[in-house]
């Protein structure tokens, strides 16, 4: 018996993408192995990865000379990996700050000895809204302007890509890349941890403009260079190969059902059910400025914040689990990626109605 | 059907592990998911890393006090932490020099800012040495001296410690951890990639002096930190959870089979036979020292060169793959790591006897 997971990251994965995955655990492609324990530098395992890549490539439209790197360490390496492969120590650069994750990627910014400049700080509104499109000051000598499309913990998606003239844009994609088109010539880098809507944890992607690659800083580990990893086709040391395998599986399932237009086309029904329902409610509230919710973390407390774990109890004996929202926030938290289907958003409607109509 | 996989890493795994992770990949712990889509915050996840620790401290007989950081990147990662969290630039440090994977090593604590001595450079014998015990000098002022206990290119292995004295010892047991028991508080740091003994691609550990902890220079990555790492159990950010559990799998296998007693007797064994056979023959030939010939990666070159790809044919038909050599040493490379069983490598003694006789 499947559960409806409605966890932040790792999450739910696609059925299809896992029961693949299991049947072929012991041997892949006929070759009497797990693609787990062939070697990295195999034809086999070669092409897997460049297959894993064109897929990532043709679902989201990437142009055709920027690169794509595949690392290690997740998204908070490349706080640290940006820094390092696009800055001198003391340069200016920009962020826009809009929660958890746009604070840690500036504590780390700082930690790489950056003249950090916070554009913006949605800190006044207790994170729920999203700076207007040119409210901020960009200025020309910036490294990069640095921003978080989705925050995960405080359900707050940008509805705009910023304009950032000629200085590079900097995205931390990790919870909504692969959930709706986008159109990445925007962008200067832009990364994301797999762990939400490309696969399992411990992999990170980096799609990176040609031009911005090549200048890292002296001190910069092999490991985390964009130039040097992208001579070596993502393969400076052995790469996280179970997980490269796994998005390429995700990349055909997203393909087979209609690329990112469908993709972006559930998700927003099924957000849009669950904030109207949220909206119609006494009993829930989210707090988030309606041009700002996110489509993929759905955060909402109860009137009665005494009923949290009754409500949690009762949605995990209805098969539905990880609702609960996170320490910082409270309440409840409905991560809805690409896995979870239109039916769980409205299981868990039906759900929080017959909750609401027992208990409140 | 399994093949006999001679890959040196991503390599073989245990066949019962990667049998439940099969089973259990879609429903783990009766949980309704996939171990790879639980939070790594929830309960049941944190007990699965806490228990991969304890099964790990258990098998290797980690000293209590000593720090286990599950990290990202591989030990070519290390190759930088190790500076970035023993170091201020400048410091000098001591490295045996003994084939493929010192020499990165070295290079990035070049890149890291470090005085860099090379008290021993075996490439005088064409890395096919390790130098003696006390045949190289241990100055005091030395942050750290690094070696690599084993090194997968060349099939070269020290038959000791070397004793450091005060200065800490820095090892990258990636070939050889798990494969003999080690006594752990001879190390400062201990730090191995999964991929060979340990599961899939995508894990490192560090096994950590407690005092060599919490001292990072300014500028470490959070994630490669030490010290913030270990406050956080690992979890500074989303580590690579399905790697974890069948890390704890692979400990719970070699626990069962008797522990790194039972492993090093059969891996000895495993490697005598295959060494015999190599030095019975005019055929077979391997170069390296006997007092430094590794258990664990057995390279051996063919009398007539032209013969490389029949070999290879031959043995891929019998079952066996990944046999070829690396590029910069050529002929062969068996690599029977713990999840090759010793049929495995008698299977190859026997099909290398066959062809020596029909083709030589």
């Amino acid at each position: 018996m499947r559960v409806l997971n409605f966890s932040a990251g790792p999450a739910q994965l696609p059925l299809p993408v896992l029961a693949r995955a299991r049947d072929e655990l012991l041997d892949w492609q006929d070759s009497g192995m797990s693609v787990m324990e062939d070697s990295h530098r195999s034809k086999r395992f070669v092409a897997c990865a460049a297959g894993t890549e064109a897929g990532l490539r043709s679902v989201l439209g990437i142009p055709e000379d920027y690169l794509v790197l595949f690392l290690q360490g997740g998204a908070s390496a490349q706080f640290a990996a940006v820094p390092m492969n696009l800055t001198q120590p003391g340069d200016p650069v920009g962020f826009l700050k809009t929660g958890s994750w746009s604070a840690k990627a500036i504590a780390e910014a700082k930690n790489q000895g950056l003249d950090v400049r916070v554009l913006a700080d949605e800190a006044e509104t207790r994170y729920t809204t999203v700076p207007a499109q040119g409210s901020y000051a960009i200025v020309r000598e910036l490294a990069y302007l640095h921003y978080t499309p989705n925050e995960t913990i405080g359900g707050v998606e940008f509805d705009y890509v910023p304009q950032a003239g000629d200085v590079p844009l900097v995205a931390d994609a990790s919870s909504t890349i692969l959930s709706r088109p986008l159109d990445v010539s925007q962008f200067g880098v832009l990364f994301a941890g797999a762990q939400k809507n490309m696969g399992p944890a411990g992999l990170a992607v980096a799609i990176v403009r040609p031009d911005l690659a090549g200048k890292a800083r002296p001190g910069t580990p092999a490991i985390w260079n964009y130039g040097t990893m992208a001579a070596a086709d993502s393969m400076v040391n052995t790469p996280p190969t179970f997980s490269i395998y796994l998005l390429g599986l995700v990349c055909d399932w997203i393909a087979e059902l209609g690329g990112l237009e469908t993709m972006a086309a559930r998700n927003q029904e099924k957000a849009r059910a669950l904030y109207a329902a949220i909206d119609a409610s006494d009993f829930y509230s989210n707090p988030v400025a309606p041009n700002a919710r996110s489509r993929m973390n759905v955060p909402f407390t109860l009137a009665v914040p005494e009923l949290d774990a009754a409500f949690l109890e009762g949605a995990a004996q209805a098969g539905m689990v990880n609702l609960k929202g996170h320490r910082s926030v409270g309440g409840m938290r409905a991560s809805i990626y690409n896995a979870m289907p239109l039916e769980g958003v409205m299981t868990l409607i039906d759900y929080m109605a017959e909750f609401e109509r027992n208990r409140a």
